[in-house]
């Protein structure tokens, strides 16, 4: 028997049969939303869901394994994120604890292309240790203003200069002079003979400016981007990974709306798994302690499912943000080990030398990984 | 002073103190991501949002006021949505009440291009009565049998039979062959002199293939197309209304992450105001008392929304949808008028015979609106 696409669901109910009554309801939503007993046999048989348990959860609540066919989706993404989390995603006590794809829909997507090995190989200089990432900001500065705070992350050691994720071509500094002054102030703020450090442009854009930007972050040289899928859409990941040729870095702007404690997508599902399997090298999420409550738990489920095995697919990079205080960054390094990508900005920039803080934060890592 | 976008926020504080803190992190956070202090002067005064007022809200929660410069977002819809809720969407306490684009802003969007009164000139029979919308479902069927749904559906007097938003380009009746086999079914499925029902193709895709399923359903001679924004992006409603040329019905799929008592974005703001700016002609929503829990109150500002002035906005149309039961469509006549379109579902597959299902809610619905 062919495998299935498996979700597992939690959901308040009171009773045993209640939570299959259910269970039955979520499966006839999510495929054919068609009542019981509408859909000719032959065809429910293929394409409405299957309970395959159902369990209890926490108190008053429920959680059931429902299959699907993986030709309800094939290598559709938003099918696939219809299918997962489409309709019933408007009750408010449905959360999805995991997903499982099987070989078939894994296949048909393109996974990290870069992944952890590709994105080592990018930067030679960090090995036995960290990436280092920071951002360059803040919107409003020009493009050379923003360019000389490139050249000094660079010169301070930071692996890599991505944009804030709120640049996109407002006036300030459009998308294709920022992009020009950014990558070529980068590329020479080292000394020769030092391994480069890399810019990493934002291509987060109105849907018939994605390609574009990306054809120009490619014909300006460089080696990856930054796209915020939950503003553009999870596809335009998998999109990315099938074919830009450079690394993804994923960002978690208005993702908010799937982490209730008791709705949306578990953190380790989404994040850890589905933005993995979609296609992103660097997955940046809220570092525990931060500026946004995030929990120690979820955030060591999330790292560890971004480099845990599946199938063929590459493990993705962790890119712990969010308010990650410098001073912390050897803590984390304890905590996550060193196949990991720590995005530092706010804490740089509210030093009164950037360049100056980089390279203490460079040091500062440097030597606790020696150590 | 130039008119600025004004955002109104709930969010948890213990004392006007600190929901002033708490609006001034939030100005922050959206804007330039960087602590208090720490951004340039000018650039602050142009970029940071202004806190506009803090007033008590609910027990424990407070409504702030923020408004932004209209020349961060310009036309770029992905950036509008990310100065609206972006990073902020991760605190779980924070909701947006409301929003309101000055003319700069709506000016670079096309709002609905269709619009209710294109609406009603693509449906001359339906004067006086509103525009019945029925899918055709479930996926599983081939395309020979959904178009003989379709057929069925217009024979017994449905305005619009529209894709089930399942429907994509699975095995089952692939999309170029399911279009074109409805959109034959539907034209000729009424006699000759009676004015015409309407097959609109779901385009809901990759992102790759939105463009060409576009072109397609154009080819075919569609008259409109149905998304599910929530899947794809909601630029891509902007980019159909700006240059498909099609009637744009935007799908509630996957949208439930959005709708929390205390988190999310308020159901007027975002299915009332947002979607009809963007470009949505229709909009369906969860109808109360079907089979999502939505309040009467919500239904009600959703669809005093979608009609009332904005500036130079056509005004859209409000689908009640998610469980309509056909007896129940004379009470949502009463309640929200005839300008509504009503897509009913189950209810007539729940029947023995669909095409007589559809006949017996046309002659209610006509029955109701002559009385």
């Amino acid at each position: 028997m062919e495998a299935r696409i498996q979700v597992t669901y939690a959901f308040a109910a009171a009773s045993k049969e209640a939570a299959e009554v259910r269970a039955r309801e979520i499966a006839l939503e999510q495929t054919v939303e068609l009542p019981e007993g509408v859909t000719p046999d032959a065809v429910a048989e293929a394409v409405v869901a299957r309970t395959e348990s159902v369990e209890p959860h926490r108190k008053g609540r429920w959680r059931a394994v429902l299959s699907f066919a993986p030709d309800l989706v094939g290598d559709d993404v938003p099918q696939l994120l219809n299918v997962v989390y489409g309709n019933v995603s408007v009750h408010r006590d449905v959360r999805v604890l995991d997903v499982e794809l099987p070989p078939a829909v894994l296949e048909a997507l393109p996974g990290p292309a870069v992944g952890l090995g590709g994105m080592r190989g990018l930067f030679p200089a960090a090995e036995g240790r960290p990436i280092l990432v920071s951002a360059v900001k803040p919107v409003g500065l020009s493009s050379a203003e923003l360019a000389d705070r490139c050249a000094a992350l660079a010169r301070g050691g930071i692996d890599v200069i991505k944009d804030d994720h709120g640049l996109s071509d407002q006036r300030f500094a459009g998308f294709r002079r920022r992009v020009e002054r950014c990558a070529e102030a980068v590329r020479g703020a080292r000394p020769a003979g030092e391994a480069e450090a890399l810019y990493f442009p934002n291509v987060t854009a109105p849907f018939d400016r994605i390609m574009e930007r990306v054809e120009l972050a490619r014909e300006v040289g460089c080696r990856g981007v930054v796209v915020s899928p939950f503003l553009v859409g999870l596809d335009v990941l998998r999109w990315l990974a099938a074919s830009s040729g450079m690394a993804v870095l994923a960002h978690p702007a208005h993702a908010g709306g799937l982490l209730g404690a008791e709705h949306g997508i578990a953190p380790d599902v989404l994040f850890g798994y589905l933005l993995r399997v979609l296609g992103a090298d660097g997955v940046i999420f809220m570092n525990p302690g931060g500026r946004f409550a995030v929990s120690e738990a979820d955030a060591d489920a999330v790292v560890a499912r971004l480099r845990a095995p599946i199938e063929h697919v590459a493990p993705a990079v962790p890119v712990l943000g969010g308010g990650v205080d410098a001073d912390r960054v050897p803590h984390w390094i304890d905590r996550y080990g060193v196949d990991c990508m720590f995005l530092v900005g706010s804490s740089l920039y509210a030093q009164a030398d950037l360049e100056e803080a980089a390279r203490k934060l460079r040091g500062a890592v440097e030597a606790h990984c020696r150590g």
